[in-house]
Parts: structure tokens; sequence; C-alpha cells
């Protein structure tokens, strides 16, 4: 068994093709200054992950889900104090998000000509669907792909389905993301390949130690150009 | 061409598979009774649509879009005025909304255990996706389908996707639904076949005229168990 025997390429789309946490992060500190008259800006965001971590099983991931977090902090960290400008702010930084540009990451259209056509690239990525749909038409790289999934998790069940849909046994699939817990782990456990590309900044929530993860299946590489000295 | 060419059978979810518009009006009604201080309830409710379509292209379908319009109608009818409390309790509309028992339609079961196994049965349908797996699991019918496509938007680009993702031909296609705009008219113009089943309530948006679709691949149903009749 060995990287030669990989026939699907799956990247992670948010903060793997393009920019995506920097924007929670803008729109976090944005959030924490229109509430700095209740709570520090370490309180806010501590309040913030607790009511997030609390609404994921029932909001998943996405923009929708976290505005509507960021309104129920804001309810809770005021003592439900917080005043009707604030709530219409908190709504316009969610249509702000929702309208942004998608900024892909260095050189990714250089390396998915550079793979085209020799493996099945495929986008394996989680989120509100709406968003990722929209991201990938504003992007201009849906011709690359033959196939889109989006998943609600990223466990080995739902990489289990994913295989299933692409028809492949787990040796096949490199995974290609950054974050370790969600596009690295699962993988592995299932016997699949996949290569980890730090990105600057990580939700806490999807933190953990590439130490902690022990197999020759598993390559942690410094940016995503380096996908391909992997085949070379 | 006849209705021997079907081989798959897909189904709209909401108010096909279970009910879901009476939560969304039950909803509306919680809301216009939390904000009847500042508007009539016939008020209430055409600034909600309004604010719901404007939001439309951003937010898509589902439980999440509907809770932000909620609370962009409760900020605008109010003229800003809206309090806290009343903020909270349109949240808490949402989460019970998304907590909500999956409620089968009368003799879902009985058709879909006629129809297993003699057709591919799939669910095409609309909406958010984590409420709509989540709707599909609670329901316990995901056993009976081949395939759930999860659709932003159900216009023909969008079931000519679907033809993609299934393989087939049109004409192999009778589509199962209760929204003439979005599970019949689209359907027919690609030369598949479509099944009406009225619910006794339909969002205002996707209102239209059964007579407006003249077709000898449209039928016009009372209930979601007439579907056998089609094939006897």
């Amino acid at each position: 068994m060995s990287l030669n025997d990989v026939k699907v390429i799956a990247f992670d789309a948010d903060d793997t093709l393009w920019e995506n946490e920097n924007f929670f992060r803008d729109a976090e500190r944005e959030f924490c200054r229109v509430m700095s008259e209740y709570e520090s800006y370490d309180n806010l965001m501590m309040e913030l992950f607790k009511v997030e971590i609390q609404n994921l099983e029932l909001y998943g991931y996405g923009v929708k889900a976290f505005i509507l977090s960021l309104i129920e902090t804001a309810l809770k960290v005021s003592d439900r104090k917080v005043r009707p400008e604030q709530i219409e702010a908190i709504v316009a930084i969610g249509k702000e998000m929702l309208e942004e540009d998608v900024v892909l990451l260095d050189s990714i259209v250089d390396l998915l000509d550079k793979l085209y056509g020799k493996y099945r690239l495929v986008v394996a990525t989680k989120g509100d669907l709406l968003d990722q749909e929209r991201k990938l038409k504003k992007s201009g790289l849906l011709k690359y792909f033959h196939h889109i999934e989006i998943m609600t998790h990223k466990k080995q069940e739902n990489y289990l389905e994913l295989l299933n849909h692409l028809d492949i046994p787990a040796e096949q699939l490199l995974m290609v993301g950054n974050s370790l817990k969600s596009d690295v782990l699962p993988v592995i456990e299932l016997g699949g390949y996949a290569a980890h590309i730090p990105y600057h900044t990580t939700w806490l929530f999807e933190q953990m130690n590439p130490e902690d993860i022990k197999s020759d299946r598993f390559f942690e590489l410094k940016q995503i150009h380096d996908v391909l000295d992997l085949f070379s």
C-alpha cells in the first residue's frame, strides 16, 4: 500500500482552497466592538464559544448558525439589556459575511491544473449547503471537481458515506485539509491517506496536536502546493 | 414514452413524506403573538413575507434562515423598539422548531413498502442540509432510499444535476411533491413525470395554479398513497 494507490484527492474547501476562518475572526472582532460596553473581549469570546458549542448539534456549521449564536451571546452577556441597534448590527455582520468575495489561497489554480486529469478531484467540506455552493461558484474552481460532498459532520461515518459515493476503498483516498480533527484523523483511522496544511488560524473547537497522529499515511505539509511533492 | 419507463421515484420530503409547513405556520402565529403590540397579524405576516423574499437568495431555505428573517422583521415592524425578551422569544421559537418530532404523513410507510425493490426511491428536497438530514434520521425512512439529494434550489438546472447523479434520462424519473412550482414544473419541462399532491397549506412563495401546467406527464393526486394507482 502506497500513495501510488491514490485515485481520488479530496479537498476541504474552507482554509484549504480559500480563506474562511479569518472572516469569522473579523466578524468576532466586530461583534466584540459592538458589545464592548458589557464585557471584555476575552469574556465575550469565551461566552460566544460556549454558546456555539451548545448550539452545534442543533444549528450545525456556517454563517447563519454563527449569527444566531452571536445574537444569543449578546442577550446573555448584556443580561438581556442589548439594544435593538446592536442586534441590527449583528444581523448586518452576518449579511456581510455571506456577501464576502472568495479569496483563493496562493497557487490553488496551479495546483489543481497540475492534478486535474491525473486524479479524480473532489471537494469534501462541512458547513451550510448554500454557503458552500455559493463560495464554489464564486471561486471559479467548480470545473476542476468531479464531485462535491457537503457534509454535516466529518466523522468516520461521514467519510464512509463519501467513500461509498465515490465507490472506492479508503486506501485510494487522499484527504487534504487544515483540520487534524476533521480532515485527518477520521480518514487515517479508516485506512486512507491524509495531508494536513495548517492555516494561520484554527477555530478553538478544531484544535488538536499533530503529534497525536501517528501513521505513515499522514503527511504534515507547509502549504497547499506541497501536495504535488507527495506524488513526485 | 409512458409511466412504464419510470425507474426512479423521487419524493420531496417536506409535506410529502412528513409534515413541515404547519410547523412554520405555528411559528408564525407565535411570532405574531410575541409582536402583537406593534402591528396586526396581517401586517406582521406581510412584512415577514417581504423580508423572507428579500433574504431568500442570501439565506436560502430552512429554519435558521426563517429565524433570522423573523428577527429582522421584529426590528423593522417595531421601528427598532423590540425588547430583548422578544428577541429571546423568537430565538426560542427557532430552537423548538429544530427539536420538533417528525410527523409522517398518512400511509407513507405502506406506500414505500410497496414501491421498495420495484423502483429506485430517492429523496429530492430543498432546505437546510442539517435540518433535512436530522428529519430523515428521526423519520425512520432512511432505509427505503437509495439516494438523498438536498438541493439549494429546485429549478431545471438543479434537476439536471440530480438526473446526472442518478445517471438516468428525464423520462425515467417520476417526481412526487406538494409544490407545483418546485416539484412539478421544472421536471415536466425537462421531459420527466411529476405527481402533485397538494398539502393543506402552501407557503405563499410556492403557490401557483395547477391549470397552468398542461402535460400528459403531469398527474394531480389527492393523497400521497395514490402514487400506487399510477402504476396499477
